[in-house]
């Protein structure tokens, strides 16, 4: 039978804040990555919410931010040497990793957060670092890459399982890439087609371009939102129409 | 040949800022424990200070501390569950777990800082949450107690490999508790008669306290602080005073 | 006509995260605190609140608390120096009234938020140091004080213009103090009893203790809280209630 | 008789950290640029650093920056709005004048730190916020501008006093803005030179570029430094050579 993970962030509030719809999100995933306190999150809602993940059969992954929490790591921070990023990517996972072990669950894969992701899809320095503080941790842990970014050359050469992510949700251009927000249909919005977008994603291993092209994507992964309730029905169409299609929603292994 | 271990806090800067002689301390310590980023440290300071250690044959422990930069740790949070204890320092011991990895040097015993350390010597509630999170993050990790207080007793509940701790610059009370640093005397400042005092907590067991009386007090390891330069001084007076008594100075094993 | 303020605390998020129902509050109160960045507020958040409140013809006034994101302010912080207090205080009310000056509006009272209040009605060097820090920021600046706390002597000794806070919802022991809340019946449930209760406080000047003892009691503005839906209910009920009986709503005046 | 103000940056460290040498740089400057605590500083470091510019007879600004104590403001902080800008600086004006106020000190300049400063100095947007701020808060705040860039222009537009700033130690391009530090010779180290360049940049109001073109400079200020022991004593040696220039060290006035 053909899987397919379904990750989603959570855990993202901060002390007395909370943020998204865990309880929610929590029933569509197969997968979580958790916020580890440096742009949300805090020890004890990394604590609560590995012990959600675990009651729901869930797999976690450490979610590494920039240090900023008051931007929510959506602000590139400049100037970081690779030893830096390193450091603080390292630092996240091992918090969350220990943190896990009260929870009696155990973290399996990495994905990185907001702009620090960001940067690092277009920059290979970060993509390295990313990937060689992973390493250093646990060779062993799955390093999810979104699809035809730079972070894939950087976890291949870093020798890490690998989980090849793609957005339900986002339109992408002739060689692969994601369309730009600043562009129009950069982001679908009609869930029967994206839920159906999905399907096709894991039958074919292939996404139409805005162009109309088919090209290859590996996808080992589809990411969902929960920030709105909008977000919710999408990732509920797309769980259904993966069933209708036969399509198991399970962890990644990593390959 | 009789062994000791001389411990000392170091990586107690944050960001562009300074705290102690790190540098000088590592060549007089056997043992080191290192700030976690929640009352000093970051993650870049902890991998340098972890790189120190290694280079210097030094072992290196966790020394987590109160969610407290402003306050360096040293004022005591109230209303902290055992649960919310228990997370903060799990937390920061797997931080700089992992960090160590990026340094090729490994974790093996947890200090608590400052003032979660004051409040647990006194506090079972507190004692017992930070030797669980210990026990949750890896049971054979040394707990560092100061030899008699309510650490002892929640680290042997916990069946954790135990390392008492005496200062060597702190008078005693007959009960074996120390002196209140409000008290005259609590301090002792003649760099002789700390080194003398520690030769015999050594080779006796026992300290005489500030009534004369002479108690047993199992010592696995000494305390030496860096923060003056009469600090320093003391500390290699303490450590030349063991040479001559015959006594090595190597980290403790723990039992 | 007689009238009456309705203060409640405002602009409680921080970064990307929201707390409690602004646009909901500000409807009934006439008169808000505005959090500044210690416990829960920033920059971004203060202004877009002064803002609301000046759309709203409501005064404002600083909520300065103590330096705990982490924990909303609500954990008492030990070990503060007077003069420490007094800076905590004076920055966080400078801050706000220069951000206030950016929407056009004007902070006229400070009220001290969570457990900075809760120490300070109770220890008057934690008093004094906050009607001393609002002195000499603006002796013209209303100093809002729990009726019967330290904090009433504390700004009578200052010379500050008070308004004496009451609780709607929270019951009184015979001395005129709140009924701790580990106690049964310590808060009010019943939005009609509460909205009876507040209008004899404000037309007798005087509430009945838990074991019916007519206590006098200052009344010059009433807290309401708008954390829960119930809460806001209840502070629907107290201002029809305060209508119905010929009461104004309007900010205090401070005397 | 000629006159020329000396500046420095003054109160950079944070809770029990310290940095630089304030008790020295507070001798040779006649105002002194205090931080506020988004890079650096607290509202106690703030009170002590006014209180010893008052004793010292100088005068005192706000010196803003990016919220970042780990990169103690140097990291340029991406995607923020004018009006986010404008919230953090006047937030930092704000709490400045009130802690001054418990010193019995007023503040008379603002003078943007680190990143903020060097963004603002090449960025309209960010150089208007700024001056957008300091007006909102008081139109009679001096506003210190690094000579000819982009800050002259946005206080010019805001109309407010201004004050030229010019570095001692650094050289300039023929179009008057400073020579990169990537580039050889961007950096002066002989004090005696400096000395002398500062006294010519007062007598003659102008500049020699590294080509050796004579260029005007209008200098109101100049900013030493005090992070190097080099660095006080090139401050040392500016004080002397306008000393024996007959041109006396004194607070600018803003014009």
């Amino acid at each position: 039978m053909t899987t397919i993970d379904l990750n989603c962030d959570l855990g993202e509030g901060f002390g007395a804040w909370q943020m998204g719809n865990d309880a929610a999100m929590i029933e569509l995933a197969s997968s979580v990555n958790i916020a580890c306190g440096f742009h949300a999150g805090d020890a004890d809602i990394m604590r609560a919410t590995v012990a959600l993940a675990k009651a729901g059969g869930v797999s976690i992954g450490a979610h590494p931010g920039y240090r900023d929490l008051h931007g929510f790591g959506r602000r590139p921070v400049a100037g970081l040497s690779a030893a830096e990023i390193e450091n603080l990517v390292a630092y996240q996972i091992g918090a969350l990793q220990a943190v896990a072990s009260l929870a009696g669950h155990k973290v399996t894969h990495v994905k990185a957060h907001g702009a620090l992701s960001n940067v690092a899809c277009e920059d290979d320095m970060t993509a390295n670092a990313i990937a060689a503080a992973i390493k250093a941790v646990d060779r062993n842990l799955i390093f999810v890459v979104l699809a035809n970014s730079r972070l894939v050359k950087a976890g291949e050469a870093a020798g890490l399982p690998l989980a090849h992510e793609v957005f339900a949700d986002r339109a992408y251009e002739d060689d692969a890439t994601l369309v730009s927000r600043k562009k129009p249909g950069a982001v679908l919005h009609d869930p029967s087609k994206i839920a159906e977008r999905v399907v096709r994603m894991v039958e074919d291993g292939a996404v139409v371009s805005v162009t109309g092209k088919l090209i290859k994507m590996r996808t080992d992964t589809v990411c969902i939102h929960g920030d709105t309730p909008g977000a919710v029905e999408i990732a509920r169409g797309v769980r259904q129409a993966l069933k209708a299609a036969g399509i198991a929603v399970a962890p990644f292994a990593g390959a």
